[in-house]
């Protein structure tokens, strides 16, 4: 897997909530981010924006930038109205020019432009359009189900309510404990962090649990807990079908439930909110009825992303949370508080038990 | 809407279960074939080989089907390994010169074949891809939850149960009692009969719902039923993503079940049959609850497909259909029961009712 030091190119939107794949990368891997260009900010750091990042410097140019020494160029906004900017096309130009490779996950692929593959061409740079799908994806049969090391999906009550921050917290808080723990990215900022991985949501329809399927069987080669990336949420009236075809090709053993404590309504990260958010225990009855009609799997924890309430409100929030539900629930990036981990690594040595005693493949019964 | 006359190309494959393409075609618009051309079985008839479709003949060679004069070529087999071949571009090529369009269901688009696409454009003919998704899908939004006409869709216990066949045997019956409804088509085979549609399963996975929902709003503009063409499984490993989306972008108010009553195992169309289907009362509550997470709908009624079982193990399937759920239940295709028709109009009056009632809109219960 490339571990390439990343220039980001977050031109005019190098800010706390809108540039989320920057601030991502920056956060997972901000040892190997050498810089940020945004002319509108040029001259703070990544800390003076976002409240982390460290020492990480905003630049006002292409030019500024390369002179950091990066490998590669990764574009960490979407352009308004999702066409490449001439401005951004002259950068990455300069970009390839000077030696760098290119990352996106717009929608548009950079490898579709004629000028920029020609000029990746001619210097011998790759290209990573990293919504691109793999040309030789094929339809899910259940696979994922006879894989050795224990799978965890995170399942949400909405988008963009931080499954993948979660998960990230939770895959270092577990490979701490000793658990050989891989995170199995399923979209872009994930991808880019982790330097492989399929975007689901990107793939034609038929092959959504096929991605899935080939993605979980690639984590669970060298590792003994294997988190899936997951991806909207099972009542979301446009991405469901991702979320379920997700669900049904990853085979997880054990689910975390995701939600934004703030948040109340469905779509509420986007301009037309939608229906409330039904309480958490029916989420956790909803998907675990949906896991069972492939292979079943319990919620064994809940993440809660607080980043924007008091931490009195917070910590009101993951009691409250606890108390609904039953089940542990904590902000992992928030508070240190261990009762998450163990409950999946109890979940993970019960699976262990159980796939010792029976033997694990289709049919049988696998999950904690 | 195109109502083109077909020549369908079925080379090699005519019969009564493989060139399901072919089958339906002619099953729902045999007035509109010409002929077929399979070199195989020259000389026969469509009622020789399938036992329906009249006197439509099949012939050896391109130009003798040219010859009966159709407006169009239609694909009807999948070509052995995906790939087109050298004959069928260079019959293709004839039917373009002789004036035909092109109508494919193909995976690989005929269109992006330099060779067909040159020739289309020089006899200004229409290459029609129709798994090809428009440029323009967007996120579903939950919108056909507000159009007027009831609408119905199918689900199945698993892929390639009989749904279309059902669907548009039902669509007869209510026209035939004066209820003016319309069938979209959401795959190939629906779209060659009705000109129109998409084939959800080929869209970007992020799009699925966004189909749906497109063609559900197009499909009632001009109805007082509509009946969108159900996809796969909400338990089948590989598909249950297209389902679940096709469910949420459509927003039914009610559900038609659809079984092929002697199939045992899911999966058992392909060479790799999966795991037992379950009883229908479990499918029946998981469509349901699935429906619900965005609006609810019932299942009202359940389509058998018997077309290989004797008379009277069908009639008892169909009986025992009835008595473990409640629901009426036949198989649409060979028996005239009425009471399936019966249970669509009361449910369809009951919604009428209920929409003159209480309005209908987002977050408002409409299902029968």
């Amino acid at each position: 897997m490339p571990q390439p030091r990343f220039l980001i190119l977050a031109d005019g939107d190098f800010r706390p909530m809108t540039s989320k794949t920057a601030n991502s990368v920056i956060r997972y891997c901000g040892d190997r981010v050498v810089g940020v260009v945004d002319s509108a900010c040029a001259g703070k750091t990544a800390q003076d924006i976002l409240g982390f990042g460290g020492t990480i410097p905003v630049v006002g140019s292409m030019a500024e930038g390369l002179a950091l020494g990066p490998d590669a160029v990764l574009i960490g906004i979407a352009p308004i109205g999702g066409r490449l900017p001439e401005q951004w096309r002259a950068w990455l130009l300069e970009a390839l020019a000077a030696g760098c490779d290119l990352w996106s996950g717009l929608h548009s692929f950079l490898g579709d432009d004629p000028a920029l593959r020609e000029a990746a061409r001619v210097a011998c740079r790759t290209i990573h359009d990293v919504r691109r799908p793999p040309p030789d994806l094929s339809v899910a049969s259940g696979l994922a189900r006879s894989v050795a090391p224990f799978v965890i999906q995170t399942v949400g009550t909405d988008c963009n309510v931080g499954k993948m921050t979660a998960q990230l917290q939770l895959t270092r808080g577990l490979n701490g404990r000793g658990a050989r723990t891989r995170f199995v990215p399923t979209g872009q900022t994930g991808i880019f962090i982790e330097g492989w991985g399929i975007a689901v949501d990107a793939v034609v329809a038929d092959f959504i649990a096929g991605a899935a399927e080939r993605i979980t069987l690639e984590g669970a080669k060298d590792a003994d807990v294997v988190m899936v990336e997951g991806q909207g949420s099972i009542n979301h009236p446009g991405y469901s079908g991702v979320t379920l075809g997700l669900l049904h090709g990853s085979c997880p053993d054990a689910l975390i439930l995701c939600h934004q404590a703030s948040r109340k309504h469905l779509g509420d990260y986007r301009a037309d909110a939608w229906m409330e958010i039904p309480p958490l225990a029916d989420y956790i009855r909803w998907y675990e009825t949906a896991a069972a009609l492939v292979t079943p799997a319990r919620v064994i924890g809940i993440c809660l992303n607080t980043y924007d309430l008091s931490e009195d409100r917070a910590l009101e929030a993951c009691r409250r949370a606890r108390l609904e539900t039953g089940i542990p629930a904590t902000d992992p990036v928030r508070f240190d508080d261990p009762a998450l981990l163990d409950a999946i690594v109890t979940a993970r040595d019960a699976y262990l038990v159980g796939r010792r005693g029976a033997g694990r493949g289709p049919g049988t019964t696998t999950a904690p």
